[in-house]
């Protein structure tokens, strides 16, 4: 077992840094497309035997450091009560979206081996193969929000904003059902047998920081106490570079850090509180070969001073890279930190 | 005339901290409204009796110490050759968007006092009228190539990316053709009256600080250093809050922060350099007055070490605000700063 990446999330010394790729099973693979043109993007996910065959693809392919299990972040909220679809054009919609306290009562707890048992039978199909730690994860409680209250994702998440802002405490109660939701969502996944857990925060940086801090940064918290010293525990608040000082409040062991920032700063801002994860411009794989090893050297450079260092892009990978160049970058990323 | 606003773009001492907001005349305002039923979008831009009396009407309304022609940043571009339209759902739209060094080639240097004769118009009329500053306004060059490559918004830029990182000569053709045009833009607004203006790089934050620097940064410095010395310059770069310490050799007199930065970081981070603008998320104005006035109070105590503060909010107010907490809040920033 290659435990590099688990090492790097304890910030133990390790002979090279460890990288993965968020949405490293995704649609710029060629095997993965493979997968896809037989099912829908649901279905991938509901199927045990499909989801861990495209979460192994990559880990083959590209030589990374970890797998993650292949999901969404909004399959718990299905469960909750809420229709979800995929369309290509739109992204996910759920349907009926919740803009009052009736509608947050109605939420029902979810029960994870009954309702998401497929989750549980592809990490058991991947820990029994894998030669990395397989990472599983949640969307954090104000990501899971955002799409519960906007029906999909919005422009300037004014729904979200209004709940929050005008009836705070029906807010809170809707952030608490949530919470308790990824918490035994999260749990399934541990019992099951991933070896860390990554929460995403996609919508974290649509807050200014006094109010990540006020109405959001209570729940990440509770969910991150839940499982620290069990296993390592990521939290990525995308988009919230200016705002680390509180981020780092949520005292996870690592925090995945976006591109909008010199990586260096980000560790200064973060200090001993964890390692980091990241922070290449997913669109630097865009460009050739030259450019893609000068622009990893620069990240690992200004990742020297780090607790310790997961290499990774500041955001998912996106469907028109080459996959030649994710190749590439694993090496350049290899190579370049070994010496 | 009250000149409280240029003062605190220039770093003097003020009675009270000045305040306006950005996109102050839109569709929150129902006055505006009543002149948009008459009129498209467009035609109103172009019409200078009709975009210097929606200009007005804030200056009126909120008591705000500065105006800000009601125009849009995209107008220079349909002179260069590019067909506009602004669609009601998908935003702004440009024909044909520029993907080839052929197609730079054939865009048009504009002949500013020609080719939009109505933005002269509509400040003349202004200059004569308005007991506050006018505040002229261009996109920054970046800014205007998403636009004219993605050929609208986007996710992603990707179009832009792959130019900027595939071809960087001819990015670089494209980024002076279009800074020779907003210079020239910007210089007739100069030449009409305006007593201050402000560069909207609105993009610059889907960029990494080493890429800002390498690909976009020369073209804005150049841009500020044309009119430093003759009135004030505010440069925004939305989104670019965790790479201030680049922003900031734009070189400008002022910054504009957006919320995803605590002001009083900003203002380290841009140290001597110049005065702030900012930063209230628009949506605290979808809250009640006590929020509104509590997060109010806390921007200006953030801001107390600045050069200068200009209040403003950190992006343009949404047409789902009750206009009514708009002047709430200019109301919050002069009595609060007063004492």
């Amino acid at each position: 077992m290659n435990d590099t990446f688990l090492k790097a999330c304890r910030g133990e010394k390790t002979d090279y840094t460890p990288v993965w790729i968020m949405r490293q099973a995704g649609r710029y693979l060629p095997d993965y497309q493979k997968v896809r043109a037989k099912v829908d993007f649901l279905t991938l996910c509901k199927t045990p035997q499909l989801a861990a065959e495209v979460t192994f693809q990559p880990v083959d392919i590209l030589k990374v450091d970890a797998a993650i299990l292949f999901s969404d972040i909004l399959i718990p909220i299905e469960p909750m009560g809420m229709k979800l679809e995929f369309s290509e054009s739109k992204g996910p919609i759920l349907y009926d979206p919740i803009r009052s306290e009736t509608a947050i009562l109605k939420l029902r707890q979810i029960k994870p081996a009954e309702d998401v048992p497929f989750v549980a039978e592809a990490i058991k199909i991947l820990t029994s193969k894998l030669n990395v730690p397989l990472i599983g994860f949640s969307g954090a409680p104000f990501t899971l929000a955002t799409y519960m209250i906007e029906g999909g994702s919005s422009k300037n998440y004014v729904n979200t904003k209004k709940m929050m802002f005008q009836t705070p405490e029906i807010f809170a109660n809707l952030m608490e059902k949530i919470t308790d939701t990824v918490i035994g969502y999260l749990q399934l996944q541990v019992d099951a047998g991933v070896q860390a857990i990554q929460v995403f925060d996609s919508w974290a940086g649509i807050l200014s920081p006094v109010d990540f801090e006020a109405y959001i940064l209570p729940y990440v918290q509770k969910i991150v106490s839940t499982f620290k010293g069990k296993l390592p525990v990521i939290y990525f608040a995308f988009n919230g570079s200016a705002m680390l000082d509180k981020v780092k409040l949520a005292d996870a062991d690592v925090y995945g850090i976006d591109w909008r920032i010199d990586i260096s700063d980000a560790i200064s801002a973060i200090g001993d509180k964890g390692a980091v994860q990241g922070n290449l411009d997913p669109c630097t794989l865009l460009g050739d070969r030259a450019l893609i090893k000068d622009r990893v050297s620069k990240v690992l450079a200004g990742a020297k001073g780090a607790k310790g260092h997961i290499f990774n892009l500041g955001h998912g990978i996106l469907p028109e890279i080459p996959f030649e160049n994710a190749i590439e970058m694993v090496k350049d990323v290899h190579e370049l930190s070994s010496k």
